[in-house]
């Protein structure tokens, strides 16, 4: 559609258009670092490391550091019910496998992400960099990321 | 300030500004269903209900149905890495109890909520009536519901 410019008779103050604000925001302006864990790691030692960054989600990543799965903290707790020693319980076994795992790229617009997080009813997408031998994990994105950019809409259009 | 009511060129197509927008929406607008548990249930109770009403937080209320807590997905994660029979704690052992849990009303604008979801490091809200005797429980507010709300601005907006 072509674009309508010109005066308008708006009754409000001159904004920028929602649609087009929110073009811009891209997954990049908005996402975290990554926590990564070994497949070989133990779900004990998984949810530690959780812990200790402070995540919600953990990337699992084989030996040349490719993404193989995705740990969320459903999955740690569903495994947590089954009275089953943790410390022995390798991740590769519970974690949601590629290429079942769900992820985005660093210039994709906010908006498409956000769909993804919601219609897979998902906590966290990894960021990835396509390589020819698999995917490179560069970023997180959560809904706690989107909360902060839904802030920064009404922030940065203050009166 | 007085609002600014006219002509403007704003070289952009005719939209509904931002801050005007985000203000009106209003926590009852997005708010989901509370999920709500006893203070005497077990943690291993709590988990399971948390699975079958697939919710990342429970709300705990005493015998009269006023809150007096709230368990996250990460409370009953860091309780089951404690070696200790889950299904003998009661969850107002571990609970993040009252005064300290923070809440919202549903009237209040979604934005205000939103804050006080990442200055408090939390994964959902009570929404709650006041009553002289306490707080009743009457909804859930997570940052799925905020990122619901993020799509609908654009939503609403698209060409």
């Amino acid at each position: 559609a072509r674009p309508r410019v010109g005066y308008f008779y708006s009754g409000k103050k001159p904004g920028q258009d929602i649609s087009e604000t929110m073009n811009n925001m891209k997954v990049g302006d908005f996402q975290s670092i990554p926590v990564v864990v070994r497949e070989d790691v133990s779900v004990y030692d998984a949810i530690s490391q959780m812990f200790l960054d402070d995540v919600g989600t953990l990337f699992v990543v084989d030996k040349k550091s490719f993404l193989t799965g995705v740990l969320s903290r459903k999955d740690l707790l569903r495994t947590s019910l089954g009275n089953q020693d943790l410390s022995t319980i390798p991740v590769h076994i519970i974690m949601t496998r590629m290429p079942n795992v769900t992820f985005c790229f660093k210039n994709e617009p906010l908006i498409q992400a956000a769909h993804r997080l919601i219609n897979q009813q998902i906590d966290a997408l990894p960021v990835v960099i396509e390589q020819p031998e698999g995917l490179k994990v560069i970023g997180r994105l959560t809904k706690t990321n989107i909360t902060r950019a839904f802030l920064s809409l009404s922030e940065s259009h203050e009166l």
